[in-house]
Order: structure tokens, then sequence, then C-alpha cells
């Protein structure tokens, strides 16, 4: 706001018309639990609240300060009228299609479903009262939400509307009742407005569907190979192990491939670049849907690997262990032989817990990171360092906790159950591919090129070139 | 801001003219360390600063390109004033009535206790100079946060008075200072907004006393059960356990019961409404107030079940643990006895250990998604169905965890030492009753009714409508 | 804004005009993917919007409903010009400053590296055109946010400029975009914004070279003490303890040191200001520095002592471990000897792992707090209590933990192998300091000083004083 104006308007107006001023009168249509919640709200910010009702004297109790009357009475003496009734019952409002002209309608009804109507319920009050400035807000919160003010859940709160005007003046309220208020442009977001308290995670929905997927195929995978086959096989029973021991070979191979899939669409599409020349061209849809749930991707295959750090470091708590370990320990005695100390297993079996527990320890500072109280503060350097440059880090360290786990195992041929590979080896397919792809990128030739193109240029094929010059 | 407005603005004034707008004088009366670093801060963001003194020429050390003046002198000179005095010394303020008429007065003070005046020094200020308008704010500021702009704990700032023009002054100037700033309504909101930065976490003293009290009763019981029964009864001093495995039995206890008492209020809520046949009457004190403490007795069960998780894992590098195991090999050794392993132990433990690594693992979830920043990005059908959904899934991850923890102990007299009951029976009792009265409100018929309930519609008393309808 | 102008504008314009008003015509210069990005999120926030070009029938691709014109053109018809181009080609816009008299030119340009010119970007804007009004802002945000809307990374939006009816301009629109708005003041902030996208972590390097310093020094000195004198005096070599052993030495090591570390500059400080008797004086600059990377030094600290409850919790299952746990079993039965059961070596070893638990349970909290989304909402008691009262707790539970894992080994000769004392020791050092001089600040006498100066009490040099008396 512009000094000079504010200041005027101080010096012009005596105080008595200040607290006039501030005492806005606002109308509520219905008095519902929105209605009554809203109203509530309003008059705590300091406005007077006026409800329109079809039975102005016996429409329950209201807050004390409020008065109700007939929807006409009630639209005249608002500039701003909440209409906080069902959109079944809108249709009654075309009658007061007089007394509503030129008022600030807010619509801030929703649906049960998506897609119940042809058009958003805004548009509808839009079309039936084309002689008022229709906006869409407040929906996304709750009756509760409304009466206690912004919380936890509900801070935010968007409207829209071909008024910029009537937008202002919404605005303004949402703000005195201390939401933040974010402009989603004209009335034809209305649609999306209200699909919104509808949605469930809609951007978690393929990664999650993805990381089902996996472990299904693994579980039943390893289910065979281990479980099974020691049946078939053996004829031993150690069906006991799906628990603990299958559920922690299914986690971890199911997080790294996960991981590696946050990492290969940005690969993929520095080599697009690459091929293309520039960085101008589209990519392909799936590339772009696949880039926007990296995060998802990346945080679903945190919490398997979370998992597996629990289901690890229970293990010398399971009687399974616990039984196996004093068995070895009496079968030592009694045939009187004692195992040497092995270094190598020493240098080795540490190392990959450690080199575990450093990925693990990155993976979560990832994670940490991508809050988005945390993310917010970081410059978009940080950010891209922390989520780049850390991010392969930690995708290196797993990779090779893997492959230390793996170690010469691959030599074994009892590693080979009925042609069918280790589950780990499986595992390391994909971010062996990313990372051999990535240190590719690396190379100072290929990076400098990649850099060239990101920054602006353009290869031109050097016979499209020619021509244009011919024509020129 | 309309457009039209600002681009009258700016086409009727000269560059000269806007130059000289920015540099808006701004009056500090007091020289204390609020005063200077409110100075300092606003000397930044490109205001003039002037400050009132009674010693205008031994104030100290102000920020550099400030000047003091008397109180009068530089009232005169600017249209807002910060009082940064203490209330003690506010009655000299009477005497400048005349110089402060209209002007918009800051009061930033804070008292040292609660209810240390009858009225909120924002109010009282009002009374000593009516012609002013006083807008409290900035109080939960401290020096060191006004000095060096928001930071984490301080982006926001309260404001609250009975001028709407003075209110958005100062809301101005906060804004350019970086903050965000809440209108919390009339100067009447004074007194609590100078409580606010007096107030302890007001909202978790009930929910800790409830963790207290339950953890010292538990403690108390399982040390008299366990400890004191064997002492006595078996003549053995086993105190050592008090440390850890003692506490291990306390803190998951606790964190379940603790669970099971945020999920009951909701459940209880539920019936009441279906014994009531409507939503519209409001609840008992006592579960309203329940409800709202809801998210905190969750954090603190599940900082308990941490601590229950880390007690559990350190288990196998305690000296008593290793010591009983390596004494029941060298026993087996020694009757040259072996134990069978027995596969229904190894599916039971492993399956209780499962079980309870995925309940903590939607336990945490269920915390992460109730940081601010994480909720405030949740719609309200993803938060409801992350806290209602996956809470109750976690009450039955941990209640079923505990179940398989007891297994067929029930059955073992041993387990009812002088006829106390063994402490996890205890920490049952309350999740079984909330998961069964759940059970009960998910039966499609009683679930049908609490949806109608919920949309508003309200089971008439047959009697009393046959009266109504009469008496029309 | 105030009612009476808002209302007023509502009256006084026909519908059809205020549709026309939203529809606001803005300029943006360059068509590189800045400027494609912008525009297209202006076009879909309600703006039109026109492309300046110096070719404007052959610049690729533009948004739908988007033209291109000439410079010259394009200028005129709008108030507000984006310059998406690079510094380089600042130039030619001189040639425009006809054109661009009076109009707001917002400088959204950055450099690659910090200082590589003398004078900020905008800077050189406003001297090449100095009859338009520059404003600098958005350069913090990428193509990528820009034409996405503001996302976790990118919601902040820094603005300055020397003309308030421009900042005001472009603040309006970057918040009808969605982003959160800070002032940064005059355009002499420019450099400092420019400087924004550039820097990488600056509060965190010097607590990052701090705990790199002190973790290759312990590692090294542990490393000789250790693995190197067992290798000479012994003969035995025990190099694979470095993967595990030692390093789960030098991170509790490290973490407790630098946790001691926050908590020294206060006490420091509170010293000096018992020493100076006043709070008026300036710290010393090293002072000030310290006390601002308080925070990052205890995030690290806290990340080490999470890695080292990570290397604690692997012990059990390590190979090393398993070996000489299953070899003292073998080495008792061989030799017929029972160790008895040691109740002192119980509690002492549980309560060594409970403490232990119980801090760094704690400094988790103090962690979770220190979340820019928690610290919001905490008032400035609560995050003072959390921060100084829990710190101390969590600092003394570290600082115990450590002194129980010592007991009585610094009895035994053995521990001082090489004269070096055990890394412990060391690290008992800073923190016992540090908690006995809190000791003493908390004194009853000491206290109370401490809390007058605080208040804003002076102590005056009764010389000093006297000579005054004298003076008046």
């Amino acid at each position: 706001m512009s000094k000079e104006v504010n200041s005027e308007s101080v010096s012009l107006c005596p105080l008595s018309t200040a607290a006039t001023t501030e005492q806005e009168m606002l109308c509520i249509f219905g008095t519902g639990d929105l209605g009554r919640s809203l109203g509530q709200r309003l008059l705590q910010t300091g406005y007077k609240v006026v409800y329109g009702s079809r039975r102005p004297h016996s429409c329950g109790p209201l807050p004390p300060g409020t008065q109700a009357m007939s929807h006409v009475a009630a639209a005249q003496s608002a500039r701003l009228v909440f209409v906080c009734i069902h959109r079944e019952n809108y249709n009654f409002l075309e009658t007061l299609a007089p007394q509503l002209k030129g008022k600030v309608l807010v619509d801030v009804s929703n649906n049960l479903k998506k897609n119940m109507y042809p058009e958003a319920n805004a548009e509808y009050l839009q079309r039936l009262i084309p002689g008022a400035q229709v906006v869409k807000g407040f929906n996304t919160l709750s009756a509760w939400a409304l009466q206690n003010g912004p919380s936890d859940a509900n801070r935010q709160v968007y409207v829209c509307g071909n008024s910029l005007e009537a937008k202002q003046a919404v605005i303004e309220v949402a703000t005195k009742l201390g939401f933040t208020v974010l402009d989603r442009g004209s009335l034809t977001a209305a649609r999306e407005l209200e699909d919104f308290p509808l949605q469930l995670f809609p951007e978690w929905r393929l990664p999650l569907q993805l990381a089902t997927g996996l472990t299904a195929f693994f579980f039943f995978y390893l289910l065979i190979r281990d479980v099974i086959y020691s049946y078939v096989v053996n004829d031993k029973d150690i069906s006991f192990r799906i628990m603990a021991s299958l559920a922690n070979k299914v986690f971890p191979i199911v997080s790294l491939i996960m991981l590696s899939l946050c990492y290969l669409p940005g690969v993929i599409a520095a080599f697009l670049q690459l091929y293309r020349g520039t960085k101008y061209k589209r990519f392909p849809d799936w590339l772009d849907r696949w880039m926007l749930c990296r995060k998802q991707l990346g945080l679903i295959a945190l919490a398997l690997a979370s998992l597996h750090v629990l289901y690890t470091l229970i293990i010398p708590i399971r009687y399974y262990v616990r039984y196996r370990l004093a068995a070895h320990t009496i079968s030592q005695i009694r045939e009187n032989k004692t195992s040497p100390f092995d270094t190598t297993m020493a240098w080795r079996t540490d190392s990959y817990y450690v080199i575990g527990i450093l990925g693990f320890g990155l993976y979560l500072l990832l994670g940490i990171t991508s809050l988005p109280s945390i993310s917010n503060v970081l410059s978009w350097r940080e950010f891209s360092f922390i989520q780049s440059k850390l991010g392969y880090l930690t995708l290196f360290f797993c990779t090779f906790h893997t492959y230390l786990y793996g170690w010469d195992k691959f030599l074994q041929p009892s590693s080979y159950k009925w042609f069918m590979l280790p589950g780990y080896m499986l595992s390391l397919v994909v971010p062996s591919v990313v990372l051999v792809l990535k240190l590719l990128l690396l190379l100072p030739c290929v990076d400098s090129t990649l850099t060239h193109i990101r920054q602006g240029w353009e290869r031109t094929d050097p016979e499209q070139e020619r021509k244009k010059l011919l024509l020129t």
C-alpha cells in the first residue's frame, strides 16, 4: 500500500469512523456447520456477521452477536456473501439475482466425489447469478479448521475468480483470519480447487505401486529360491525365515532399486540432451512424469532402507540366530576344533556394515533435507548439491555395500539354485548401470558439452546450417 | 492493492518524491536494548529512525545514522512511534498526550510474569493516551531477533489494535522487516499477546503429567512384582535389572496405553453422536480438551516407543544378557544336552519382532506427518487418512505385538506373582477396548448411521416430532 | 488495503473494467529458458505477456497466447519489464533508455561465479538506464521453479530496489505467482541477492572444518595408540578394528566435544558480562561468530552421535565380536572355570548404556525442535527452554555416559600406552569445564547478578562514579 493514500485516509477520517470501518459487515448464506464455524471465526477477527436463512427464526444456535434474517435482507446488508450451502440447493439463489448483483459471492462448497457434476460448483453459481462476482475459496478447510483458525494442517487457502477486486476482498478477509492465500487464477480453476480436498496422495500412487510390485516380485522370487528350494531339495522346513530373514532380503533389494530409479531419469535426460544437441526440445512425457516423482521414489526407498536397518539390528536377539550361534559353539567344543580368526573376514564384514551405515546416514540426510521447511531455506545451489552430489554418493555407498555383501558368493555354485540368481545380484543391475552412465557423463569432454547445452548452446546440424545460409 | 491507485500514484509523483516516500521517518521511544536493535533493523530496511529519550545527549551508543531528541520533538517528527520502554515508566507518556494525538503507538512491551497487572500494557497505554491509536505488536520477538531479522524461532509477529489503519501501518513495517504478521483483532487481545512469550508448552502439560503418572505407577508396580518379589521370595538380588530391563517394560506399556488414549476420545465422540442422534450438540468439555491434546499424547507415546526400540536393540550388548547366554551354552555342554530347534518358537519370536518393527515404522510415519511443514501440504483427506486409517493400523500392530509377546504366558501360574497381573496384560486393556469399539463402529449399519449424522442428518425423537406437529 | 478505497473502486468501475484491469500486460525481454518459463507462469496467473526480442519473428517457440515484438514496441506496451537476458548483452538496452523511462525493470539475472563484475548486475542496469526504476528479484529461482510455481525449494523470493512503488508492483506480481516476498531494501543489496544462488552452506563451513579437523586428529591419535601400539609392542595385527571399533571411538569423542562447544560460548559470554558489569558492550567478534554457528555445531555433533549409535548397535552382529564371545565361552569350558556373575558390572554397563540412550533421545529432541517448522511455532521462552535447559541436560547425560564408560579405567596402568591418554579422557575435558562453569553461574549470588545485568542494570565503577559526581 502506498504511504500517501494511507496517511491521507488517517488524517481525513476521525477516529470514530476508523472504528466503524473495522467492523465491516459480512453475510453468510446457510446456518450449517460450516456457516456457524465461519461466522464465529469472523466475529473473533472483528467483523460483523449476518446470516441469510430460509427460516431466520428457527435456524438453531448461531454464534452470539450474529443475527439471522431472510436471504434478501442479509444479501443487501453486506458487500461480501459467503455461500455455505450445498450445491443441490443453489438453484433457489437464482431468485436472489437482483439483490446479489455486484456482490462478491464466496463459494466454499465441496462435493463428496470427483466429477459428480459437469461443471464446478463455483462456475454453476456464476452462471446462476451472472451479475455477481463469484470467488471460489476456503473450500479446502474443514468447519473445525475454520472455527479454530489456521492450524498445522490448514494454513493455506486457495482462491480463484474472474474479478480481481472480488478476489482481493476475499484475500483480505482470509489474511485477517490468519490464512496464507494462494491465488489460483480465474474461475476455471474452481474445479481443480474443488478436487483438492478429495485427492489422496496422487503423486505417491505410481511410486507406491512400483514399490508394491517390486516387493511382491522379489518376495515370491526369494520364497521359491530359498524356502521352497530348501523344502523340495533338502526336505528342510525353514518357512519361519519368511518373517524376518526373507523380508530383510526383499526390503534392501527393493530399496536399492528404487534409489537408483531416482537417478536414472536424470542420466537418461542428460544423454537425450547430448544426443539431440539442444535442451530446448521437450522430454518425452514418460520421462517428465518419472522426473516429477523422484522425491516420492526416494522417500519410499528410504522407508524400506530404514526397515532394513531395524530388521538387521534385531538379528542378534532373534531366537533362531541365538540358537544357531550356541549350536556352533557347542559343535566346536564337541568336535574339539577351533576355527582360527580370519582377519580378511573381519575386514570384509566390518567394511560391509560400515559402508551400509554411512550410506544410510547420507540417505537420512537426503530425507531430512527434503522436508519442506528445510528445503525452503536452501539456495538452489545448496538444494542441488545435496540432492545430486550427496545423492550419487548415497547411491554409490549403498551399491558398494551390496557388492561387499556379495563378495565372492558369485563364485560359489551353491548360489545358483535352480538357475536362479541370488536376489542381491538382481538388485545390483540398475544401480550399476546408473553409476557407470553417470561416470561417462563426468568425463571432461562429455561434461563440457553437456554444460554448454544446458547453458543454452545448440548443436546445429552442419547440413541444415548450410541450407539456411543458402536460403538467406 | 488495486492497480488504478497505484499506477496513478506512479504517474502523478515524480521519481524524487518516490525516493522521499521510501525514507519514511519512524520514531522509537527508549534507547534500551530493544530500541537499539529495532532501530538498527529499521535503518537497514530503509527507514529513517529518530529516538525519543529523556536524556537525548547521554543515552549511550545509538545505531549510526539515527539521532536522539526529546520525546516531544521525536514524537512530532513521525507518524508511527515504537514504545520500547518498561511499563513502569509509561506514566510519564501521559504528558505527551497532545503530541501523540493521532499517532500510531506500537506497544512492544512484555511483563516478567503473568498477571502482574490488572490490564494489559497496551490497554494501559491506550488509557493513558486516548487520542493515540495503540497497536500491540512485536513483543514476541527478542532484541536479538529484531536486530538480525526473521530467523527460525521468530518469523511470526502478532499485532492487535482497535484502529484498522494503525494496524495496517504496523503490518506494513513488519512485512518490510521480513516478518509474517498475524492480526489478532482488537486491543482486548493484547493481554493474550503479552502472555505469549511467557507460556511454556501449555498444551503439553496434561499429556506430560499423564505420561509421568503412568510411568511412575508402572515402574513401582513392576518393581514390586519383579525385583522385590524375587528378593523376598527367591532371596535373589536382581536390582540391576531396574536400569534397563524394567525400564524396557515400563516404556512400551505406557507408550501403548497413551497411543490408545489418542484414539479413545474419537470413539467415544462417535458413540455419543450415535446416542444423541445429532452432531450439533457440543461434546462435554473434558472430551473437547482430550481431543485437543491427542497430537501431544501421540508424540509422547512415540518418544517412549523410540526409547523402547533403543532399549531393545542394546539387549545383546548388555553384560547380563551375554553372561546368561554363555552360561546357557556352558550348561548345555556340561549336562551334555542339546535343546532341539523349536520352529514354533522361531515363528513366534520373529513375528513378534517384525510386527513391532512395522508398528514402529508406521508410528514414525505418523510422527513425521505431524510435523507442521508436512501437514501443511496435505489435503484434509490426506491428513485424516494418515492420522486415522494409518493411526488405527499402528494401534493394531502395536497391540498385536504385545499379544504376541504375551503368547501363552497367561496360562503359566508363575505369571501371577502375588496376585499381580504381568504389566503387558494391563497395557492391553485400553487398546483392546478401543479396537473392539472401533470395529463396532465399522459395522455397516452403525457406520452408515454415523455417516448420516456427520453429514448433518438429525434423528428426531418421534415423541417430540408428534408434539411439534400438534403445535403447528 | 483500506476498505474505503476498495469499496469505492468497486462501485465506481463497472464489471467490464474490472475484467480489463485484471489482464495487466507485462513485458519480458529475452526469449530464453527463463523468459519462456516466466511468461508461461504469468499467463497462467492471468497476466497478458508480450516478449521483446531482437528477432521477434524467429525466436523459437513461445508460450501460446503471447507475442513477440521488437524491444521498443514491447517496452511501450507494459509498465513492468522483466529483463531475462544475460548481463553481457545489457549494453544494447542503453539505446532503449527513452522507451524505458519511468518503467519498472526487473533484473532477474545471475552470474556464474561470485565477484565476476565490479558492480551488481542490477546496479549496472540502473546506471545504463537511470530513468527506469530497477528492481532486483526472482533471481534465486530456476527456470523450472518459475514455470511450475512455488515448490519446496523455492517459495521465497527476494527483491530490492530504490523505488518503493516499483518494488511494490513487483511484490504484487510475485505474490500473485504464489511466492513469499522478502524486501531486502535498496538496490545496494542487489549484489547480496546475486550471490544468494551461488552460496553453498556458508554458515556450515566453519563447523564442518572443525568436525573434520577433530575427526582427523582423533583418528590418527587412536590409530597410533591402539592399532600401531598393538602392532609394535604386541606384534599383533588388529588393523581390521579401524573400520568399526576405531571409528566408534572417534565419532562419540568428536560429537561430545562439539556438543560442549555449543555451550561454551554462552558460558564465556556470561562471564564476560559479569566481568564487565554490563551487557551493553559488544562481544568480541570471534565470540559473536562462534555463537552464530552453535546450531550447526550441534547438528553435526548430533549426526556423529547418530553414527555412534548405529556403530554400537551393530556390535553384536560383527564377526570379530561373535568370534571373541564364542572363544571366551569355549575357553571357559576347556579350562573348566566359571566366571561368577558380577552385579556391579551389570549395574555399571546397564547404567552406561541407559544414560547414553537417554542422552541421545534428548539430543534427537533438540535436533527435531531446531527444524524451522517446529521452532517457528515455539514461543521464545519455549525455544530457550529447550535449547538451553534441555541442552545442558543433554550435555550432562552425554558427559556422564562417558564418565561411566571410563569408570575405573583411569586406575589401570595399561590405559596409558606410550604416555598417551585414552581418547575418552581427552573428550571429557571441554564438557567438564563447561558443566563446572555453568554450575558456577547457577550459584544464587552469581545468577542474581547476571540476571540483573541482563535486565539492563550496569555496574558502575565506584571510582568513575565519584569522578562524575565531582564534575557535575
